[in-house]
Parts: structure tokens; C-alpha cells; sequence
């Protein structure tokens, strides 16, 4: 199991789950406790009270101020103490970890690593989903299981034609060869799988309206190690972007994943799913947030038995890798670089 | 602890518990999937996907193929991998691996260790089980301790005046001396304990019929590591088989117990019940099924009990061993030996 | 963590738990049966059968003798086996450990270390618990905690402002410094909180009928490692005992902890509440005793919460403690030196 990857900027929440209530969430191992101030802000600390390391998201807000349950411990917005029960003087040391926290895209991001390093410029974008030009659906679903066994998973679509049969799996998605591509210098893996003429899924006849079979494009974009988009194209067969790019014939949905580590063994799946067509059909958002939810949950009891598997059958076991693995192998590469460590990756 | 004693036959499941459904049973620590071909043999194989390790008993049957419920890696009955998605080629070493099955006396036996060692002819009895001369009701409870105590258990039967009250005990059980044989050669265990004027246990006296004391053998035969057998005679006092061995007066019930590590803290206990009277009695058969399955569960309780107690309190205790131990402890003698071990037995 | 402190009086029930059941309780990590003989006086022996281990409180009573419920093995008030089944020798060693008890003051005592240690006159008293001259409530409840946790609480009762607010906290109790001494020669810890002037809380304006604000005093006396005392005096604002020491017009409130490791990851935490008012009043005993009971279950949370941070985030963690802390600290250093440890003690 590679190490975490830190200095990096991870999705702990939609924006939406923030509010004037103490909100935890443990992002790689930190206990995290996040609130949104009188004015808005999402604010995020360390969620131990420096005295007896108390949760402070066991306590209560006073204003922009948490006060511990325990012993009353008081720290302002900036996590600095300002009340010590018992006596005036508050020690100089009294401080709990901020955590560098932004806003976008309807996620909070949150920083793990050095405060120093982190630059909100760098935070990755998922734009469609705060674009009025598109309808977005989303969750999240906890998974009991490492990170790596969802990474691994969103590589390789193949997968959906086995899981998710009657859902987004075809026999075309398993049997259309993949290209891989990676941008070592930025660390991007690319993932593309093109289908010119496939049947259309159920998930997609019923929110697209189109009948018969279809042109599907599938391109991924994995930035580890949090944010993986997947640019999906649907339309009739034969019918392609016009040459300066528009495509009015086109549906597109950009379903996004953010892959973020909450222990070891335990993953925050974020899902969201962002399409450009039937913007205002309430009857197709609930069609898709339904589906999505159901796919997203047959991964969820695949990766849980598999970490299973994994957790109590330590000993060396040689996995056998093919060409779907391509892109998996490559972000194990990349994500094990980011965390400092070295793989040996042995390609079938 | 001792290890497991592997390069043995073990139980892995009556023959009615597998069909065309995936069946998985772990033997030994060893995750097996069990199914029946369309021909009706039963086959085995390493319940693991060799591609990521996904378990084949969450997969499905084509035909006599198991597809792999993650990415569709196909194995057919030989454990060959067939199909991989995606690419034409299928890798050489891509083969789960098959285990030597055999279905011999309403048993399914696996060989667990090397398979070329594997001898189906050396498969140990209990023909009693599938003879029409004897009427057979059985079942199997899980056991959340080490098969060693259902070893200690089922060799000295003394604990039946103490724990099975009121089922098969009564206090000359525990008061009557035992004799016990060892075979070294064969590795096999006698113990027997003749009482030759007895009360009746309830559980015999509502399915012989025989009213007042009765003469009461219980003769041991343990084949270690998995079959024990209990040949009980009862008959009324001074009732003894003639000499030729014809036994007209006698109830004879053979007892079977297969012992099945599954984990090092548990065991998959079998049991059955084979008699030579009132065969076409349902109701005999129900009692008997009813009360042997309450005694099992005695057993399961107190020896969950014991293992709890030995699992968390691990530092040197000293047993103190009396001569009803004798069995139990030339079992743990033999059983130490074929899993390569020395043990030193003290006995008080 | 501390070790535990051995060669200790440590309170194992209330008298009225153990009758003529057999009673199982662990403390300190040994598991222990105890029993009301004949004659009604309290014995405890080690819960673990000499044969094979079996848990005696499984067990059932034949006179004043124990009958191991596995196989029968016997045992007489002493701890001596008298019977062993199948043979008339009993080894000389058959015997289970028994503890010294000392019944007193409404607990059942036992003494966790080497039994020629044990000094019954040594026993730490709380008189109050069976002196008519009070009415005592009291309850015990199951801390998923290690010990030490408790004892930091119970040392500092400027928590009761925060966890216990509407219950036993006001503003006063947080606000008004302590004075601490201790004992060395005795090992004892005092810690005295003298409010002249402060809110009723509702814990005692029902059970005193004092309208308006009182005089409260809180006088710690914390007897290591197992009996903690929280002599309580509650008056009207300037109602002082008369020099004799005479305090007609107070209102006396003996709160008493029992402090009890059962494992190093839990404990039994005793709680009961003498008061020399209102000795006849039911109503006043009912609200003492579901008021205390969940002013204890309100700290039972917090400390359960407190392990799970601790135990699970085992990293080198540096707290910060501050004028408070200084009875818990003092409690810290002598619990180390009975426990024959040393500890860095680092205040703020």
C-alpha cells in the first residue's frame, strides 16, 4: 500500500455540507472539524483541543468561537485560545492548527501538508459543476476500503461492463481497446476510449431521449491525487463535432470523482455528474442521480470486499496486469512519486 | 496453537450444499469456490481472481465457466482463464488454481497441500452416511474457536454428564473409566468407555424406545485430523452382541464428526447422526435431529467461551491434564506431528 | 499509559451484587467469580478452571462448592478441588487461586496483588454509604476508558461548567480557582473549591429547597488509586459552620467514586451520593439518583470519545495543562509511583 500523498489539496466536503454547526471530517488520518463563520468563510482546525484532546466538533460555536465541551477551552476563527477556565493568563502555546481551506467548484478543499505550501491558485478545477450552463447531481458515499482500489477502479472502465451490467456496461466498453496517454511533467493520465458505434445504455437512452445505437466517447482525465474527471460524449452514430469544434449534435456529462483518503483503510467517494442537455427536467436529474448512486454503490461493495481481501491476506501476491491496467499502473506510478515513495510496477 | 496440518482431507461441505450456485467456504485459511458443473462433478478452486484478487464466488456461472463479477476474467472448469477484456492474447500464466475435490459419503473432501500428493483412495470413511441400511440426519454449525478445542471436546466425553444434562450425560459418564489405544502407525485414536448398567440419557430413551437402565458403549475412533467417529451401542442391561457379532438386541448409532479448521479462531463443525433403527420414523428423526443440533450448540457456546479466554489471555498458563485427557492429549500428539510440530504434553 | 498500581484494595461490586449466583467481574485484568457462601459472606476466586481454562462463573453452586459447568471439576470455599471426574486421585495442585474480600461500607473489595500483602484494616472507608444517618443513592456504570481518564476528570471539576451545564455546572465552578495539596506521605490529594457566592444549579435547588444563591464548597479527596471523595457543602450565601465545626444550617452531600481498572482499555466506574437531609424523601433519593446518573453518563461519553482519540492516534502527543490540571497532575505522579513507574509530568 503506497504512502499518502501530502502537500496536496484534497475535496473534504461539498459546500453544502458546511454550515453554523461544528461539521468533522478526517481527511489522510487528520481529524478535521470545519464551520462556516458569521460571514460565510469556511473555516477548518485541527479537531483536538490542545488541553486534553478533547473533539471539538463534540462542542459548540459561540459566534465565530468554539468552545470546548469538556473544559470550556475557547479558540477565535483563527485558532488561536482566548479563554482558559480558572485563570486570566492564557499560554503563549495555546493554538489550535488552521487548515488552509478553499471554496470552489461547490467543493471545500482543504490543504494537508505544510500551511506554507499551499497555494489556492493550484487548487484543480471542476468547473460544470457551479455552471448555470449545466445541471449537476452529486454525493458521496463512504468507502471502506484504501484509496488506491477506487483509483484503480475509475482507470479502468472496462469494469462496467461486469459491475454495472444493465446500468453504463456494455459489451463494447469491456471489448474497445483503451489509449493511454500521461503528462509526466504535470502528472495528468489520460484515458481514452472511443466507441463509433456501440449500443446506448439504459442510463444513457433514458436521459439523452436518443434511440438506437451510439457514437460514445469515454475520455478520462485522472489529476491525482484527488480529482478525476471523466468527459463523456454521447450521440447518435456518425454524428461528430463540427470542425471548429462545436458539437451541437452532442450530449456531453462530465462525471466527477474526488478520491479523498480518509484513513488507511477508508475512502470519501465525492461523485457529482454535470450534463448539458434536459438542463431543467427534474424527472432526468432524478433518473441520474439515482443511477449514478446505484453504480456508485456497486463499486462501493466491490472495493469493501476487495479491501477485505486485501487487509487480511497480507502475504505477496502477485497480481496479473493487462492492457486495461495501463492507466492504473501509471497513477499508481505517479501517486506513489507524489508521495515520495518508489513502486515496482510488472506489467503481464 | 499448533499449525495446521496440511497435505490432509478435509470436509468442505455436505454434497447437498453445492450446486450450480457459487459456493465459498474457506478451508485451512484457504478461500475456496465450490460449484457443480453441468455434468455433476464438484470442483474447487482458489476463490481469487488472479487479475486483482476480486473473489470469484461473487461472480457468475456460464455454463460450466465462472466469469469474474469485477472485469469478466473467464476460467473455465480446468481454473484456465479463457476470456480477458479488452485484448485477443491471454496471458500464460493466467490460471487460478484447482484443488483436489472428491464426494464420498455425503461429504465433499478437499486435499489441502500439495496437490500431486493427493490421493483420492486414502479419502478416510463414514460409509454409514449414504447407506440405506441407516438413516442419517446431520447439519453443521460454525464454531468461532480453534478446531483444537472441538478436538479436546469430542475426545473425552465426560464433559456430556456436565454440559449435556438432561441431552446425552448422566453421571456414569463421568464416573465410568476409559481405555485409550493409540495406533502410532496409523495415527489413529481408540477411546472407549463401556457402562455396563447405565441410565438412559432422554435423548436415547424417546428414540430406542427402551424403558429403564440400559448397557451403554461409546467407542472412539479418531482419524485425525477431521473424521471422528462415535460408534454407540445402546441395549437393555445384560444385553451383549452375540458371539459371531450379530448384534439383534443392540441400537447402533454411529456418530460422525468432521473437525474443519476454516481460520486459525474457527472451525466449520459437521455433524451427523446415522442409526440402524426406526429408519422410516420421521419423528425419530426429528428428535434426533433436534437434540443433536442443541448438543452441538452447547458445545459451540462453551468452547466460543474457551476461545475468547485463550485469545486474550495469551501469556503462559499451565493445563491441569487427568486421565480423561488421555485421548485429548494423544490427539494433540498426532495432530502436532502431521503438522510437522513437537509439542511437549505434561500430564499432571 | 500508566501501569496498573498492584498490591491495592480495589472496590469489585456493591454488596448487594453478589448472592448466590456466581458473579463474574474482571479487575485489573483478572478475571474473577465471586460468590455469597452459606454462612453469607463474600469469597472470590480466579473465573478460570485449572483443567482446561473454563470460565467458573459458567458454572453453577452445589452448597458452597463450585461444579465447573464443562467437565465437573470441583472446587470447596477454599479454592481446594474436591472432585475430579473419572478418577478418585485429586492432583495436589488442583486448586484455583482465591482473593482476599473485605465487605465494607457497602462495596465488595478485593485486593489485586500478592495475598500475603493484603491488610484488611487498610481498607479505605466511605462510612457514609452505610451510616444511617444518610440516604444513599448510588450505581455503577461501564467505562469504555482506560482509568486514568477518569480520575483527570473527576479531579477537575471545572468540566461540570461545560459537560454538565443545567445539571451540576454554573459559571462559578469553572471561574473560581482551586488550591491543591497533597499528601505525600500518604499519598493522598486534596483539591478545594470554595465558591462564597454562587448560582444554585437546579441539581440542588431540587433536592435542598434553597432559593437564591448559595455557598458552595467543594472539597476533593482523592485516595489512590481507587477511592475518590467529593465532600459537598451547600448553604445559603453566608451560612458558615459554627466554630465547634457544628453545621446545622448546611447541607452535606458525600459524593463517592470507586474507581476501578477492568482492563487498560476500560473501567468500572462506581458512583454514589450521601446527603443528611431529606432522609425519608423518595421523591429527593429518585431525582439524586437520575440527576447523578446522568451527570456519569454525560462524562461516560466524553471519556469513551476521549479513548477512542487516544487509543487510536498513539503518536507522540504533547497536552497542555494549566492551573486545573494541577490535582490530575499530582493524581498522575502518585498513581505512576504505586504503579512503580516514573513520569515526566510537563506543566504549561
Amino acid at each position: 500500500m503506497a504512502a499518502f500523498a501530502r502537500n496536496q489539496w484534497y475535496v473534504a466536503a461539498y459546500g453544502r455540507e458546511v454550515g453554523r454547526e461544528l461539521f468533522a471530517r478526517t481527511v489522510l488520518g487528520e481529524p478535521i472539524v470545519f464551520y462556516r463563520t458569521e460571514s460565510g468563510d469556511v473555516v477548518g482546525f485541527a479537531d483536538r483541543c490542545v488541553h486534553r484532546r478533547y473533539p471539538l466538533s463534540e462542542s459548540r460555536l459561540d459566534g465565530d468561537r468554539i468552545v470546548c465541551g469538556y473544559h470550556g477551552f475557547t479558540y477565535d476563527r483563527a485558532g488561536s485560545c482566548v479563554f482558559v477556565p480558572g485563570q486570566a493568563r492564557i499560554p503563549r502555546t495555546a493554538r489550535v492548527r488552521s487548515y488552509p481551506v478553499v471554496e470552489q467548484d461547490s467543493f471545500v478543499w482543504v490543504w494537508i501538508g505544510e500551511r506554507e505550501l499551499a497555494d489556492p491558485a493550484a487548487v484543480p478545477r471542476a468547473p460544470w459543476l457551479a455552471d448555470p450552463a449545466y445541471t449537476t447531481v452529486s454525493g458521496m458515499e463512504p468507502l471502506a476500503a484504501r484509496y488506491e482500489l477506487l483509483v484503480d477502479n475509475l482507470l479502468d472502465l472496462s469494469h462496467e461492463t461486469y459491475l454495472h451490467g444493465g446500468y453504463i456496461g456494455t459489451p463494447e466498453v469491456a471489448n474497445t481497446p483503451i489509449t493511454t496517454e500521461v503528462d509526466e511533467d504535470r502528472g495528468i493520465i489520460y484515458v481514452s476510449r472511443h466507441m463509433a458505434d456501440a449500443a446506448c445504455p439504459p442510463f444513457y437512452a433514458k436521459s439523452t431521449g436518443i434511440e438506437g445505437r451510439i457514437t460514445r466517447w469515454q475520455d478520462i482525465e485522472y489529476r491525482p491525487p484527488c480529482l478525476y474527471l471523466l468527459h463523456s460524449r454521447i450521440a447518435p452514430v456518425g454524428v461528430l463535432p463540427e470542425e471548429d469544434g462545436a458539437d451541437p449534435g452532442g450530449f456531453h456529462v462530465e462525471v466527477v470523482y474526488a478520491i479523498t483518503p480518509e484513513t488507511e483503510h477508508s475512502t470519501h467517494d465525492f461523485w457529482a455528474v454535470a450534463r448539458d442537455f434536459a438542463l431543467e427536467d427534474q424527472s432526468v436529474s432524478d433518473f441520474l442521480a439515482e443511477n449514478n448512486r446505484t453504480v456508485v454503490l456497486q463499486d462501493v461493495r466491490a472495493l469493501d470486499i476487495l479491501e477485505r481481501v486485501i487487509a487480511t491476506e497480507p502475504e505477496g501476491y502477485q497480481e496479473l496486469s493487462v492492457n486495461i491496467d495501463t492507466g492504473g499502473l501509471a497513477a499508481r506510478r505517479i501517486l506513489a512519486k507524489l508521495a515520495g515513495e518508489r513502486v515496482q510496477v510488472v506489467p503481464s
